[in-house]
């Protein structure tokens, strides 16, 4: 792999002169007089009404943007994985609609009159709160990645799933609401000797983990809210705890319980699960943060390049759970030379950042790669150097380097090159 | 009205004393085992699958969250309105579902592998884009808000409609991801007395607009997706032009045609409709820019405050054409004392903002008001400020202060205070 120094900068000008040059690859831009003044049978007759939709739902012609679960991967559905399809989206926000699924007992189907959140233990005055009470307390707006500490995880052993959405898609970016859980612990009073809570969801499953006091006063949220609404059901409707930048399986749904102690609990989903095995049979553990990690969600295999030579827009997605993404490299050509990526959006911490790579594609095959540079320096490494330092056991936080082939066709593949 | 520059400042030592106090309001957060340590049947039964819902919906507990039409207003559903919920909103993200639509003659159904972009008039080169085509040149991602130019235009002869969604709620606030018009601009090549555009719709109702080429050249978009997602039918799937921070008319939907011309095209809805007609008799014109306005969206005549005395969250949203919105201030008594409300969440240009005011309600009635500063410096001004300005026969462009009543038992009502 090549220095990431040496990368080339996008100036102003190239970006310019770039779009000057798609005029070239864009056979179809030219004057077709036919098909402009073409009355479409849509401006000929009454569309539907405003009261058609009160709750509105996508175009038809987009039925096959969806999320999708992979049959042969869990026993049941009601313990499973569905994944967002991060070949169709673009910008930063995932739509609440297509935000993936993890559960281990099914969505909990809760009624927020009944739900109660009780906080105790360590505490001076223990607490519960109905969904009312919560409302009282000052509350905070924030854009964060949600990534399931399994993403990617099918792929250390070499690549076995041909699309994006199921490579990478166990990740989801949404602006959440909800009240810091700092003023909540403030409520109830946490004595010297608390230096953990339980976290435990109101699902069948009772899901269970342990976080460290000290995120739980940094920036944890407990939230109501999503993308300006309230929680989905399969987002843990009616709340949900929000650990910004860690794992996943931690931002606990249906929250209904929230006790202090001293040590970790050590439940199952913090022993047997959510652990990394190394290849020595030792584990890691508590391994929360999420590292720096981006993919090109297009060209990919679900979304081939169907235009031919020429212009082409290489687009992408990166994150880090320690910050922001100042930089994203990309590869057309397996590593041999890398480009800087143009990063687009809003750059929001722990938040998912959208990047581009417009280039000319010649009609050769391609070996497509991006590699994302985080706030505090770390960049993303390769399968291989992450294989050599934790073996193939795991199937948690594999943030590698994701290469897709592209054939003269357009076609992409999910492929590993050495 | 006091003076702006006396409103009391919120320091970080108020918030957190703020907080505090909220326990003396917070009766029902005492401990009760009995009701925490239930556990529920949702607790005792395997939830839906990921199988249950490829694109998922608000859960049913939620189904009052919706659009609303307003049945007098229009003749006919397909030439009418229907309302974002922003009572029951938080953060700065609306929901694609929830977005308000207004449309002149329905939602137009459009393929689009059938839709076409037309560029012609005052260019050297006219060129037709197949939606393949238009994804070729670079994209950018903003968050802007869309606001019609009638939003609240009931309200100039008094208070008519008594909840926010319906005074208010003409406005929704989403990521538009979409290609910079002048990129496009400059393919076509603009002649030197190339000076307006005229956009025009693909719905029955061909929507036209004249807009000035300096406009378009700065920040205008030819959006394909909000929200992540593609556009949704009633907001111009699939194909819509962003004018950022101007009136939501002439961000046209279904977007088929730009003709480029030397002067403005005079069309119906920018004449006789989407102008501004005075106590004199003349009309205000070409008044695209949306000045600075804020609204409480809770406590508000549909979203009562319930939980009688103590700590009380005031909830409210503003925006601006001009920039940002660095400062709100609150009013709990008419107008007698303002504070400085509490802004959360990213502030971005021509965006929503949200704001909070913590206080502790005694019970006793109020008068609620909420005043918008913008980046530029200017200050939403008075209903009665503007009428004295503008009279009483335009339905455009209202922003003028709102007042809610809240009586002791914490009923709100549209009322109006001189």
């Amino acid at each position: 792999m090549s220095n990431p120094d040496k990368t080339t900068k996008p100036s102003r000008r190239a970006f310019l002169a770039g779009a000057g040059v798609a005029g070239a690859g864009l056979a179809t831009g030219a004057f077709a007089q036919d098909s402009a003044i073409t009355v479409q049978p849509w401006m000929q007759e009454l569309g539907d009404g405003v009261d058609a939709a009160p709750y509105g739902m996508p175009s038809p012609y987009e039925k096959d943007v969806k999320r999708r679960t992979v049959e042969w991967l869990t026993a049941d559905n009601a313990s499973s994985i569905n994944f967002t399809p991060l070949h169709n989206l673009d910008g930063i926000i995932t739509p609440n609609g297509l935000c993936f699924e993890r559960h281990h007992s099914g969505v909990a189907r809760v009624d927020p009159a009944e739900h109660r959140l009780m906080i105790h233990g360590l505490v001076d005055k223990p607490l519960v709160f109905t969904m009312d009470d919560l409302k009282r307390f000052p509350r905070s707006n924030h854009v964060y990645f949600l990534e399931c500490a399994a993403n990617s995880g099918m792929e250390w052993r070499g690549s076995q799933l041909n699309g994006v959405q199921f490579t990478h898609g166990m990740i989801h970016n949404v602006m959440y609401t909800g009240i810091p859980l700092r003023l909540l612990l403030e409520q109830a009073g946490v004595k010297p000797s608390g230096k953990w809570i339980l976290a435990e969801g109101a699902d069948a499953a009772a899901m269970t983990r342990s976080i460290p006091m000290e995120k739980a006063l940094d920036d944890c949220l407990v939230a109501f809210a999503m993308n300006g609404e309230a929680l989905r059901a399969e987002q843990g409707y009616p709340l949900r705890l929000v650990v910004p930048g860690w794992e996943g399986n931690m931002w606990i749904k249906w929250l209904r319980r929230l006790e202090i102690g001293d040590e970790p609990w050590h439940h199952r989903e913090e022993t047997s699960k959510y652990t990394d095995l190394l290849a020595d049979g030792t584990a890691r553990r508590f391994t929360w943060e999420m590292d720096a990690k981006s993919v090109i969600t297009s060209p990919s295999p679900q979304a081939p390049i169907t235009h031919g030579p020429g212009r082409t827009v290489i687009n992408g997605v990166a994150w880090s759970g320690r910050g922001t993404i100042p930089r994203v490299d990309v590869t057309v050509d397996g590593g041999m030379n890398w480009h800087e990526a143009r990063m687009d959006g809003p750059s929001l911490d722990k938040s998912m950042h959208r990047f581009y790579f417009e280039f000319d594609w010649d009609g050769k095959p391609l070996l497509l790669q991006s590699r994302a540079h985080d706030s505090t320096g770390y960049v993303q490494p390769t399968k291989e150097a992450l294989r050599k330092l934790r073996g193939l056991n795991s199937i948690y936080h594999n943030n590698g380097i994701q290469t897709w082939s592209v054939d003269a066709d357009g076609r992409a593949e999910n492929v590993e090159i050495s």
